[in-house]
């Protein structure tokens, strides 16, 4: 612990320096260290993060969430300025919220409950419990068995939804001006800090750019087509964009609802109901949020989750909320490390984790 | 959905009344409901539990979290003024933090993982990483068996720790300044709004009444015991605090080792080791955080975690964090559903909680 006085100076990296006036050993520390804090950020992936704590102290690592921290606090900033109520719902349920095999299973006393994949079915019945906006940001959890520089197991999740909206527009233009209100704010405090990151902050102007599924389609050459996009779909997209509307964010809409099935809760289009309201929010070529209107008709509800192969008894919970007057709605839920690291330029979601979990990796 | 004219009323609940001018049916409600929402909040807390999304239509309930919304957001802004980095720690563990029967074990691929009881050993590795500030609000998970007023299974902890701290009293007085902060910004915010909890927000004063373990023990007749305090001594010792200083909030402070030999990461005081620096802060007679000084050497933390009879092998990430260097540091972990439920005056725990989650309730 060095006591002394910072004085201007321009050798110095940071234009201060500390000059010493007493030092203090509160802990030994062991050398060498198992990984440079001080030299540039070269070791592999792996290795850093296994020696995550050491890694952290490199500060352009440490400037990754310092930028988070910014983006969150700017982020809830424009959720409050808008009326939404901040919200925790329970990530311990009964039932796995939405199906599929990415659900992993807790031994809960003398039963089994499962870790919330999204607060997406909490997050509607709060809309039926009257509550208009609200806004949650927390831990989901995907047992996500795939080892890409996409996948986590564990990832926080930025969900919201809002009741009354006369179409899915009004969710998008929500969407659009938290994120653009995120940045405005987030890049004068990030240049206040001396973070290197506040000139990688975009200053999207809205509205995003809107292009339909089937228009992606047309350019990736699958014109018509209904199959998913893929990674690499989606980076063929997000050239075409920034060619044709010089955009980092855009929205892709109306999804078919052959792909969307399984998101039972996915509002069909009322005048082709081969299309949905589902939409995705890319930024620069990966998705960072989607969202939708979504059904709030009990009936057709119940009709959707029966047609995506799932018992509506395993939803009572959620159909009850629907079952006492629910008006139209809906949200999106947006991917806060992904959103971090798009904007710092990372390769790898686990840079903008302090302590990533994926298939193989739980500690430290 | 009714569009029409807001005009004040004398006759009116809240002063306005609503003159519409059309109507429309957006989703049919059953009737009749299982619960009022008109009423007064009468109904059986089970039975409100079980039919939570029409009991948080009740003004009264959904009050309840508008005042957490707004003491989060005042929570967060104390916080970011002084300096404090936003964190997310892991919820996902290979070994329990802190060993102990309340572990949640989850089915992680081909093995095991625990769910995070608190954030306890991550937040103090960040300060390993010199991030020397930081908090982290998140739920945590304990698997209770205890079906009392005060236990659920899920709870959101609000979680804080400091470095190079020069004594246990740099972490009170960063705790009741967040505390004082959260409050002076709640009841202006919960008066514009309207909310009827705005009056229910303390006023205190500070420095909180620090108050030893050993004071409260003469004060509940039994002197030099170091059996750890119940319920009933905590509402006495409130009680006692209340009338020697008129005060609502106050630190019980220098728990016996005795009592903390578990909690591997209490510091004992250096003159004297049978004392720690733990220390408690309670609310009218309800305990809301526990904080105290760490213990930062790392070989007298590894004979702490021998002592408290687990394996250090188990701890190898933790211990890193200080192997190559850890600055004296303290912090603190807060029960927000806790402090809710004492601000609003709530008699159970899962009134501050939207879905509560405990040994026999995973749903809705």
């Amino acid at each position: 612990m060095v006591v002394g006085t910072v004085k201007r100076s321009e050798k110095a990296n940071r234009g201060v320096e500390l000059i010493p006036a007493s030092a203090e050993v509160v802990a030994r520390a062991e050398v060498p260290l198992p990984l440079g804090v001080v030299d540039k950020v070269g070791a592999d992936l792996n290795t850093r993060l296994d020696h995550r704590v050491l890694d952290l102290r490199k500060p352009a690592v440490r400037a990754i969430f310092e930028l988070r921290t910014v983006m969150l606090a700017g982020c809830r900033d424009a959720f409050l300025r808008r009326g939404f109520l901040e919200v925790a719902t329970p990530k311990l349920l009964r039932q796995g919220a939405e199906g599929g095999a990415t659900l992993f299973a807790v031994d809960y006393f003398d039963g089994r409950a499962y870790l919330a994949q999204s607060p997406q079915l909490y997050k509607q019945m709060l809309i039926g419990a009257g509550f208009e906006r609200v806004f949650e940001i927390a831990p989901a959890f995907r047992a996500e068995p795939s080892d890409t520089v996409r996948h986590v197991t564990e990832f926080s999740s930025l969900d919201a939804e809002v009741g009354f909206i006369d179409s899915v527009e009004d969710v998008r233009a929500i969407l659009e001006g938290v994120v653009v209100d995120t940045f405005r704010f987030a890049r004068p405090e990030l240049e206040r800090r001396g973070n290197a990151y506040a000139d990688r902050i975009p200053e999207p102007t809205t509205p995003f750019p809107r292009v339909s599924f089937a228009q992606c389609m047309e350019w990736l050459g699958r014109p018509g087509s209904e199959t998913d996009l893929g990674t690499e779909d989606e980076k063929a997209i997000g050239e075409h964009v920034e060619r044709e509307y010089g955009a980092p964010l855009y929205f892709i809409t109306d999804f078919p609802t052959a792909i969307k099935a399984g998101t039972f809760y996915a509002q069909r289009q009322d005048a082709n109901p081969r299309l949905t309201y589902y939409f995705d929010l890319d930024f620069k070529g990966l998705e960072i949020a989607s969202g939708g209107a979504r059904e709030h008709r009990v009936d057709r509800l119940r009709q959707n989750i029966e047609t995506a192969g799932l018992d509506p008894e395993n939803f009572a919970g959620y159909l009850e909320a629907f079952r006492f007057g629910m008006p139209p709605h809906g949200g999106w839920g947006l991917g806060v490390d992904r959103m971090v690291q798009v904007v710092a330029g990372l390769s790898n979601i686990r840079e903008a984790i302090l302590f990533p979990r994926d298939r193989y990796r739980l500690e430290p």
